[in-house]
C-alpha cells in the first residue's frame, strides 16, 4: 500500500510556506532545511513528549535540538508557562538565529508560535500538529497567542512559520473526544464556503470519527486548502477571513462560561455553529430543516448540539460583549446565507439573538 | 519669541509615521487624526501622570480617553507590570480598534508598544515621549519590549507607532541625571555617522546640559533624523542598524550587573561608547587621542567613563555572551574606524578586548 500524502502552499507573498500531508512523517521527513540557523528549541507537552518528541528530535538531523516540555491543557495557556519556553531559550543561550518548533495541538502551537514572534523580537518556527483540530485550523493562518482571565487569545500575534509537517498517524493516539473536536472546524469548512466538501463529509463522516487514515489526510488536505484560500485573500482578519468564525463567537462564551479547558474548543464551536444556523433561520436566511441538517452532521461527528446546562441567555450576552470580533462596540456575528455559504453581520436582530440564546439555554 | 517647531517622517513605506518636536505641543497639538477608532487608552506612570496626563488626555478631542498609570523604573518594566495594561484595556472593553498611547519615558513607550503589539494581537500606538533619551532612541525604530531576568528586552516586538509627538518642554521636569543619559545617545549619532554633528555636540554640550530649548530641540531633531536614515535602510536590524548599537554590548552588561535601574541606560552606554572607543584603539582603528576627545565629550555630558567598581573582566565576558547581538555564538561589537564613522564587527581579537575589560575593571 502507498502512502498517503498531500502537499500545499500557502500563498502569503514572501512568508508563503508548504503544509506536508502524510503517514509515517515523525521520525523520516528531514526538516533541516527550514531551519536557518544551528540551534532548534522543540516546545511540547508533557503528554505528547513521551509518543513523538524523540521522532520529532530526528527530523533536525546536523542542528543542535534542545526540547521543553510544558504541562498539558487550555488552562495552561497563560503567561506563566508561555515563560517556561523563554526561561529555556535563555538557559540553553538560544540567540536570535534559533528555530522554535511547535510538536503538539493547538495549545502548544499557539503558545510556540507566540514565543517566537517576541522572543528576541522575533525567530522563525516550524509547526508540527499532533491532533486533528490544529492540523485543520492553527497550521494555517499565523494566530498566536495567549489567554487572559478576562478573555481568550486577548494576547498574541500574527506570525507566520516556516513549515507545518503534519503527520496523521498521530491521530492515531488521540482520545476520541479530540478528534470530534477536529471535526468541527472540518465540518466548519464545509459549512462556510464549500457545499461540495460539505456533501463529501455527510458521506464520510462515519470514516472520520473510526480514524480511516484516507479520510483523514483527505479532510485535513481540503480544510487546509479552504483555510489557506481565505487567508490568502485576508490575511490579517479584515474581512473575508472573518467568516472562518462560524460558531466561535458562541463558541467562545461558552468555552469561558465552562472554564478553559472544560469543553474542548472544537466542542464548543460544534455547539456555537448549531447556534448560528438557528439565527440563520430565525433571520431568514436559510430554511428550518437545513439547521436540522447541520445539527444531525455535528451529532454525528459526536459534538454537542447546545451549551453546557447552566449557561443562560446573559452569560451569553455578557461573555461576547468582550469578544474581539466586536468592532465599536457592535456584535458581528457569522451567519448562514445557505449551507455552503457563510457572511459576516452585525445587523442580527437582538430579539432574534435573544430567541436563540433562549431556546438553547437550558439552566437546569 | 517664535516657537521652536521640527518635524520630520520616519520613512517605511505604508508604516511611516510623522515626529513632531516643539515647545508647548502637549495639551494644544491635536492628535486625533491619528487615531482611527473611538477608543484611546493612554499609559503612564505614577511620576508622570500628575505633570502631564490631563495634558495629554486634552489631546484627543472627541475621542473616549482612558488611562493606566504604572509604577514607574526599569524593574518594573516586566511581564507582570505589562500585564496592567492588559488588565486595563479588558476592564474597560477596549476593542482591537483601540488605539494606545505612550506617554513617559523608554520604559513605557517600550512597554505601551508591545502591549499594543500583542493586544488582540496587535493594535496602532502613539508615542508621547517625555524623557531625552526616549525622545532621540525609542521613538524611531519601533523597537518594543520587556526584561526577563536572564536578559535585558529578551522578549518584544518590531511594532511601529502611527507619531510621535515631542514636548521639548517635558525635559524641564526632568532629574538632571536623565538629561544626561539622554545626551549619551545624541552623541552616540554624532559618533557613528556625524562628524559633524559631533562638532556641533562640543560646542552645545553646555548649552544641552543647562537644557536651553533651542539646542535641545535642534539636538532631538538631528538625533532622530539620523536614526530614522538608518532605520529606514535596515528596519529589521539585519545590517547597518547594528551600528546604533555602539555601547550597547558593554553598557547592557553594565546595566544587568548593577541590578536593572540602578544605572540608567545611558549611563551604561555612555561608560560602553568609552570602552568601545578603547577597542577601537588597541584594535588600530583610531588614534588614541580620539579616546580622549570621547572621553572628555561623555564626561562634559555628566557621563560615567567607566564601568561600575567591582564588575569584573569576566562578569562581562558571561553576560555579553547572552546578548541578542551575538550570532552564532560569536561575539560581535560595534567600533569606530573613526570619529563618525561606526562599523560592526565580530573580529575584534580577543586579547584587545581582554585589556580593554582588564583596563576598566576596578574591582574595588
Amino acid at each position: 500500500m502507498s502512502k498517503i500524502r498531500h502537499e500545499l502552499t500557502v500563498d502569503l507573498g514572501d512568508r508563503s510556506y508548504p503544509i506536508i500531508i502524510g503517514q509515517g512523517m515523525l521520525g523520516s521527513y528531514d526538516l533541516s532545511p527550514y531551519v536557518a540557523g544551528s540551534q532548534v528549541m522543540i516546545v511540547t507537552n508533557e503528554t505528547v513528549a513521551p509518543l513523538y518528541l524523540e521522532q520529532a528530535v530526528s527530523c533536525f538531523p546536523g542542528k543542535t535540538v534542545d526540547s521543553v516540555v510544558l504541562p498539558d491543557g487550555e488552562r495552561y495557556k497563560d503567561w506563566e508557562t508561555l515563560n517556561l519556553i523563554f526561561d529555556a531559550l535563555l538557559e540553553k543561550r538560544h540567540t536570535r538565529k534559533t528555530t522554535l518548533v511547535a510538536l503538539g495541538g493547538g495549545v502548544v502551537g499557539d503558545m510556540t508560535g507566540f514565543a517566537a514572534s517576541c522572543y528576541q523580537r522575533g525567530v522563525p518556527f516550524i509547526q508540527i500538529p499532533t491532533t486533528l483540530l490544529s492540523q485543520v485550523d492553527s497550521s494555517v493562518g499565523g494566530k498566536t497567542g495567549i489567554n487572559h482571565p478576562l478573555g481568550k487569545n486577548m494576547i498574541g500575534a500574527f506570525h507566520q512559520p516556516e513549515a507545518v509537517l503534519i503527520d496523521t498517524d498521530s491521530l492515531l493516539t488521540l482520545p476520541s473526544r479530540e478528534v470530534s473536536a477536529g471535526l468541527a472546524e472540518v465540518i466548519k469548512y464545509g459549512l462556510i464556503r464549500d457545499t461540495e466538501f460539505l456533501g463529501w463529509l455527510e458521506e464520510s463522516v462515519d470514516d472520520l470519527v473510526a480514524r480511516k487514515p484516507g479520510a483523514l489526510a483527505e479532510a485535513i488536505f481540503r480544510s487546509c486548502l479552504c483555510k489557506a484560500e481565505v487567508v490568502a485573500l485576508d490575511e490579517r482578519e479584515g474581512g473575508i477571513r472573518a467568516i472562518l468564525n462560524l460558531g466561535h463567537t458562541f463558541g467562545h462564551a461558552i468555552e469561558t462560561f465552562a472554564g478553559y479547558g472544560n469543553w474542548l474548543h472544537g466542542e464548543a464551536v460544534g455547539a456555537g455553529m448549531v447556534m448560528a444556523a438557528d439565527l440563520s433561520v430565525r433571520e431568514g436566511m436559510i430554511a428550518a430543516e437545513k439547521l436540522q441538517q447541520v445539527r444531525v452532521l455535528i451529532g454525528r461527528a459526536g459534538l454537542p448540539e447546545a451549551p453546557p446546562i447552566g449557561m443562560g441567555a446573559d452569560d451569553f450576552l455578557n461573555l461576547m460583549a468582550v469578544d474581539k470580533k466586536n468592532v465599536d462596540g457592535r456584535l458581528r456575528l457569522v451567519l448562514l446565507k445557505s449551507l455552503g455559504n457563510a457572511i459576516v453581520t452585525d445587523k442580527a436582530d437582538p430579539e432574534n439573538l435573544d430567541k436563540t440564546l433562549t431556546s438553547f439555554c437550558r439552566l437546569q
